[in-house]
């Protein structure tokens, strides 16, 4: 159900044509509310798409009626026009809706550097007005899908106060299977809930719970012109959560959405958990765990299941962070194969034949931990990324 | 002729045995003077191989009399055993050539974290010794190669001045086809020469000359432990050249390396440059040029012959560059697919069929220009990263 999980929320996914399999390729989400608050957090990256530079305008009222978004296209790099093609969605959904377009953010995702068809994307988005229903969030989530092979949903409720109508619910959709980045790491992605919360309590809780998620997700260390995560909230359920449970709620569906991401990750057969322990501070653990997720020759031989740790230490040679390399320790899958920068256990006891691989990096400089997930390279990766546009 | 066309020099190539398939993986440069100065340049990578730490060492003195290396191991991540060892294969070559083990670097390259066999090395070493000659240059080129499919040697000779004798020669002989790297390029390089040059006068030498060259070359974005650069000079034309000359010499020379590791990177079958134009200062243009370098999604890109210039827009985005995104050019092969920001020409009329690509990049921030070149990222770089232990 995702999106329409939590009270207050319609929506609907369409088929517009802008892709050539004719697949659905137009989603729609509305607030009915009563409340419209809202926030979001958007790519790093310093270029950005025409809904990018769009949504972080409309979000500055901290309010958001409806959220647009499409697949088959990522308006980037399309100059005024493609600012004007976004403009023109947003005022299209407005009046189909009644609402103004100040109210309505734009999402778009697909192939960099071409126009969008508005003569068939502005006739999909009607369609998906007019199917627009308090169940519509599967077929929200599947239009959303470019290279994704799932769609990908989460829904989180609240436990703590009374039950029933008390009870707080979180949902969220979201798609990329790709392009996950750096910073932040994900395609599209937008959390609904019915609680009752303003805009800054919800800019401070997305900011939060993106840190922890999205952001330490690094799929293929590309960073996106288009990452959107958004988080609507109706107040449908009457009530409001201490900032730290909703904060909780929401971190934990995004969490959910970056593991299903990481998943599904463009031709991947691994999904790498990178933990750093024993770190100085949050930023060393952080750019250790980055360096290790980003090195395509340990991403390789994670494929071809060599667990080749001294790649691990090369990665972390290269960052800035406090350690000494003589007192560097590795765990592979329990094994560990690395002591004191020296070898340690035999190679041959790590056993990386399952899809899920955990590697442990002590630095011994601290007591900060955090972990970063990826996936491992792959031929597979270099077709898709090779063999046509995205 | 490589390391041998220089007068003054010998130089081998033995097999040691450390290989599997037996080829040659020792190779011995020896300086006969009448001076040895020397100067290097040595990976940035922290975490840094035992070979590394001694020639470091080693090369305070400015003076070098021989060169030991070896392929079939990198002799990283060894610990005190690992340093150990470089100690006694230096103590090795010093014996038998009747020279201090302090006038001994030696470099290693192949897996990480596996001690040096050292009852198959010294033997080996012994036999490069007997075998030392004033033609041996294509030997000890060859005796270095890994994965490399070529040897890799470059000559370059003085024009300016008297003919024959009073002609000052540099040759040199390098290895490298992947973790060639973002700040220090390559795997090994030992470029030699017959001018007279003080030690102080090398180290600006080398320097600057790996500053346009291996330093402007990122392959795969990994960083080696081993990387080495060694320039040695013999005196033997007993010329010296201005230093703006030698610097050009020995420039020639790494850039011709530099290229010969480029053409020959594992799985790679395509060659692209990337020229960064109106940077605002070189700083920018090396961040923007390296930043395209590591793109994955656009080296996918370019091995499928697909001119996707969009990910070329979105790689300067992650860059501090000074820039404005609307102002930014694009130019594939002589095509100009992107102009402010925006499409440009039809991206159909780029032919990537070749192997050398060129992508050109104006920020419109500035006067300054260079160029980063990289490869293509293909399944035969993932099967050669992924199939077996390098």
């Amino acid at each position: 159900m995702s999106v329409t999980a939590a009270r207050g929320f319609r929506a609907a996914g369409a088929a517009a044509g802008l892709k050539p399999s004719g697949r659905p390729d137009v989603a729609l989400v509305v607030n009915d509310g009563p409340a419209d608050a809202a926030a979001g957090v958007f790519t790093r990256n310093r270029v950005q798409a025409a809904p990018v530079l769009w949504t972080r305008q409309v979000l500055t009222t901290g309010r958001l009626r409806a959220v647009v978004l499409n697949s088959g296209g990522a308006n980037a790099c399309t100059g005024p026009e493609g600012f004007a093609d976004t403009h023109a969605t947003a005022e299209h959904v407005g009046a189909a809706l009644g609402i103004g377009a100040g109210e309505v953010a734009v999402c778009s995702t697909g192939l960099i550097g071409v126009r969008l068809p508005m003569d068939l994307l502005l006739p999909g988005v009607t369609q998906a007005v007019v199917a627009l229903s308090p169940a519509g969030g599967d077929a929200a989530a599947e239009a959303i899908r470019t290279t994704d092979t799932v769609a990908k949903q989460a829904v989180r409720t609240s436990t703590s106060g009374a039950a029933g109508d008390g009870v707080v619910t979180v949902g969220g959709m979201g798609k990329g299977a790709a392009m996950l980045a750096p910073s932040l790491a994900t395609m599209l992605v937008v959390v609904t809930t019915d609680a009752v919360a303003d805009s800054a309590t919800l800019d401070r809780v997305v900011r939060e719970a993106c840190r922890t998620t999205f952001e330490r997700v690094d799929s293929d260390g590309c960073l996106s012109t288009n990452d959107t995560v958004l988080l609507l909230a109706s107040g449908a359920s009457g009530r409001s959560l201490p900032e730290a449970e909703l904060t909780e709620l929401v971190t934990a569906v995004c969490d959910d959405l970056a593991g299903q991401m990481l998943g599904d990750a463009e031709g991947s057969t691994k999904t790498i958990s990178i933990t750093v322990t024993g770190a100085a501070s949050e930023a060393d653990a952080l750019e250790v765990g980055r360096s290790v997720a980003r090195n395509n020759l340990l991403k390789c031989a994670l494929y071809g299941k060599d667990p080749n740790w001294g790649r691990v230490l090369a990665a972390i040679g290269t960052t800035s962070a406090a350690f000494e390399p003589d007192r560097l320790d590795v765990t592979m899958n329990g094994i560990q194969v690395c002591r004191g920068g020296a070898p340690g256990e035999p190679r041959e006891l790590v056993d990386l034949g399952g899809r899920e691989i955990s590697i442990v990096a002590d630095l011994h400089a601290g007591d900060v931990e955090l972990t970063v997930r990826t996936n491992d390279l792959t031929d597979g990766y270099v077709y898709e990324n090779s063999a046509y546009s995205t």
